[in-house]
């Protein structure tokens, strides 16, 4: 065993694991694995998203899905070797199941598996056509009937709604209803994106005018169109929001823009949704088969219910409306809040002039861009990674092969490492009293943002101004209530305030649900996003992959997409082939379909 | 020598190459080379586009520019390796001068360089924010006089052009304009694009409307955003139309659309240009120090002057302005011409129900689009050249690395190849009474470009009309005069016709020059476009290159830019090179300035 490559060790496992699975020899199957041993599936075995942990689990699924599903083919991707590092052996591999086409990596521990992902690429006779397979534009030889490509586009924006059905309806057009609604018109799945703003973009155009990526280039890509080389690391808003619209255009993709969804409701018989949107001032339903809310995790405002907020004579903004630092020159402002949005807010209103408070309630992680970059990102998504040969699928790939269920034991190294090299910068952050935490397990900034979505700040520069007091900070206190005048503190101080912008976050997406459809529908699905962790605002119990998110949910024909750009990327194509084979009639065996445990 | 590695001979005749351009012993240098031999300079040694034929002219070019230049550094590019066949060693090399990092491509025979390309890739000290130097965006730290991403665009779009003068005037916006501009903006020349339509794309959305790309999607690439895998082979106008438009909001373009030129001039001792426009019915005065034109090689329509032209009672159109049949369906429409624009004007007339004559005045090269694909691009710009590992930027310097001298040598095998494949097709269409040729030395449709740009058709249908008569063929016979009612031939027939459709080419590039600069100016520039070839519409004497393109003129300040989309983006690096050179006063020795030997 020991003297043969890493590949022949990969491709040995791979050839008994085909020879298991074919044979339904389940238990053999489940003998290739170690004890300690994780399968995450990605929409190929399970018709779902699930993280199978340890032999019990392996088993009971194949028990249940191996008949269905049929899998074979299983061969080495030969354009990418496999290696040995640390005492594990990783490869790559291809494979099949009856309808669909998958790709997969492989981590070996002494020649068993320890950890496994299988993910789909494609439904086999339903290809993009893209690459061999792209559409030839012009159609050659002469036809009296002969459309133009703009007389057919015309033909479809004023057919598509009205005289055709969509299938799916997306709620929601930021990126991630635009790059959910790319990739199923490539799979040829008529669908409509229903977008309150006037342009595509503007999500990002309407926030506060500091705003830009916090993320790198390199880890939001959208799909088909990667950014150029000379694309910004952090995008400003705007530029992002210009992006999204030619996007939009340039994919064909069917946008309704200035339209509002009144409400969605599901007939259980005829298995159909019928939505009622209003598109400029007129009422028009929709009877799609399929309702994806793409509304965002930032996209239903939460802002804290407080005492004299009808008697304050000021303003008062949630961090989503807030205009930017403007009209504030010489004003006093109260920032509730101390994550990413109140950070940058903070920071552009003391850049225009304004006198600014930061009302830390409790304790934020904070993280310095460049070491993020640096130390968190750069061996997948970097310029350093780009030049060493890395892609974006492979980037991807590699993210989702790591289990949600020992993700943070690769973590808490990380952000150790950046604890040890930014001491200086916490130390002073901490003597201004700032109240700084590395997450319940120390794991960091990723897992924070997977388990709950907030609690953190990358930082690009506030930082040193809550430091040396230029933005005023009180920290550790609550709010009493509002006065006239200002913020009246749990210990009696009061804070006067022109303006009050409350940077509290969002909450969970099934609210959109329950103010669409309704209260009933909501709570049937419950939370969304948190992966079950046990940690502070991600209750248990373990879930093991994101709640309800790209996969489906107990209320059928229901589904939720959202999240960074990269996971708009990543996970818009395991909700598009699901949709897809909806369409197709193809048979979907969902193995464990999520449960509800919180209503939100 | 014969137990070499391609690689090592490559080496040890760069590495002499070297030693001798170090040491100034241009003998020596010379002797590197065997007597039939290229080289071809993309503006490293030359400041110009030369191509240099036997080792005289090398010899003569480098007692010339040599001092100057400086050149060394010449070492492998590690990721191509050098190849061996039919007697030829070929590899790919970078080097330096004083001023740039160049690229190039040798051929060996025996040892000796029998081909040498040299281009400039950047300029040190002024490489393009890209990969490793791209822009951070989003600016850390903060900083009380900050502007945003988008506040500065709109104060570079209020400033330029009024409180400060751009350094180049680009006069023409469809994809060449749009290429060069996208260039200079990021090697930071402050440019301003003049374009008369309302939007980017509107040049190709306002031709007749079944026009499609005819050359396929691997060979139209812009630079910097390539188009995605899902784009069709043959791009619908309109379709390219929307790519331009976004593309010039995406790369930031200063693009200045519903406005007109109205007169430029060279201020022969400011050394600046006054470039009079008109501008949403405005008149500005800019004063850039270069101006390009790039108004399309398809630009300046060439209406032939006929007798009875002023009492003909139908319409008369040039082929530019045709707005497709949707109005002419059971009318008599007479097509004078066939070439492309022709052909795809009959077919779509002809699906339109209208009774059609093509009018065929002299030979017509006719490629078949699929085998043109099959044979004559497939190894350089193809999914198959694609799957094989060729990049667009690879593909573009092999293109360029053979030299014009001996290029029809390469595509008569091309040609006859397709002969062969289509005898039967030809065939037909010479019954038909068609006028086929193959260019005057059979080498076909691509050096038919280079000489001329015109005189074929790329078939994608519309032969079969022609073959079968549905579309109906007068040939060999030239036009007397118009009468009334339609157009009466040289042998005394007459075509009864409602409309008149010239698609009769266009003129010379520097026929914009007389238009907008001067007579004057345009007859010392002369003719643009054509090798010199002494064959049929490209007269002598041998240039080497294409005439006066992408190169200094004999205007001082004044530059040409045009031609296909491939052209568009690979010249547009040499210009926009020349030009920033220029602007940062990098000394530019031009060796051998282009002559002047036809008006037009």
């Amino acid at each position: 065993m020991l003297d043969q490559s890493p590949q022949a060790r990969v491709d040995a496992v791979l050839a008994k694991l085909e020879k298991a699975l074919a044979s339904g020899d389940i238990d053999a199957a489940v003998n290739l694995f170690q004890e300690d041993c994780y399968w995450r599936d990605l929409v190929t075995f399970t018709w779902n998203i699930r993280t199978l942990e340890g032999r019990d689990a392996i088993g009971e699924m194949l028990k249940s899905q191996l008949a269905a599903i049929k899998p074979g083919h299983f061969r080495q991707d030969t354009d990418e070797a496999a290696s040995d590092g640390n005492g594990v052996t990783e490869g790559w591999f291809e494979f099949e199941t009856e309808v669909a086409r998958g790709y997969g990596h492989i981590r070996l521990k002494n020649g068993l598996i320890w950890t496994l992902l299988t993910t789909m690429s494609e439904l086999k006779g339903h290809e993009e056509p893209k690459g061999f397979r792209r559409p030839m534009g012009a159609e050659h030889g002469s036809d009296p009937a002969r459309k133009t490509w703009k007389e057919k586009r015309e033909a479809e924006a004023s057919e598509l709604g009205f005289t055709e059905q969509p299938y799916v309806v997306i709620i929601g057009g930021g990126q991630g209803g635009i790059a959910l609604g790319a990739r199923l018109r490539q799979l040829g799945v008529p669908t409509i994106i229903i977008e309150k703003n006037e342009r595509p973009g503007d999500s990002w155009r309407k926030r506060y005018k500091s705003l830009c990526l916090h993320d790198p280039v390199w880890y939001d890509h959208l799909p088909y169109i990667p950014f150029p080389e000379n694309w910004p690391v952090f995008a400003p808003k705007d530029k992002i929001g210009d992006w999204l619209e030619m996007y939009t255009k340039v994919m064909e993709l069917n946008y309704w823009s200035s339209t509002t969804c009144k409400s969605a409701s599901f007939d259980e018989t005829t298995k159909e949704w019928t939505v009622i949107v209003e598109r400029d001032g007129r009422e028009i339903t929709l009877k799609p088969k399929q309702l994806v809310l793409a509304t965002g995790m930032s996209g239903k405002a939460n802002v804290p219910k407080i005492k004299g907020q009808d008697i304050f004579k000021g303003e008062q903004q949630h961090s989503s409306t807030h205009p930017g630092p403007d009209a504030y020159r010489g004003k006093r402002v109260v920032v509730v809040g101390s994550n990413n949005s109140a950070h940058d807010i903070c920071a552009a209103l003391w850049e225009g002039g304004a006198d600014v408070t930061m009302l830390q309630r409790s304790s934020t992680h904070i993280v310095k861009s460049d070491s993020l970059m640096e130390i968190g990102l750069g061996d997948l998504y970097s310029e350093r990674a780009v030049a060493a040969g890395m892609t974006t699928r492979k980037a991807d790939l590699i993210f989702a092969s790591l289990p949600y269920r020992i993700l943070h034991e690769f973590q808490v190294p990380v952000y150790n490492k950046i604890r040890e090299k930014d001491a200086e910068f916490y130390k002073r952050l901490e003597k201004a009293g700032f109240m700084l935490d590395f997450g319940d397990d120390d794991s960091g900034l990723f897992m924070k943002y997977l388990r709950r979505g907030s609690g953190y700040y990358i930082d690009v520069g506030a930082c040193d101004l809550v430091a040396d007091g230029r933005v005023k900070l009180v920290s550790g206190v609550g709010i009493r209530e509002l006065s006239e005048g200002g913020v009246v503190l749990e210990d009696g101080r009061e804070l006067p305030a022109d303006l009050i912008v409350y940077a509290t976050g969002y909450g969970s997406m099934n609210g959109w649900a329950a103010d669409l459809i309704s209260k009933e529908v909501a709570d049937k699905v419950g939370k969304c996003w948190g992966l079950g962790s046990d940690t502070t605002k991600d209750p248990g119990p373990w879930e093991g992959e994101q709640r309800n998110m790209w996969k489906p949910t107990q209320q059928e024909a229901l589904w939720f997409h959202g999240g960074n750009l990269h996971q708009s990327r990543h996970y818009s194509l395991y909700l598009s082939l699901q949709l897809k084979a909806r369409k197709e009639a193809i048979p979907t065996p969902v193995y464990k379909i999520q449960e509800r445990h919180h209503l939100s």
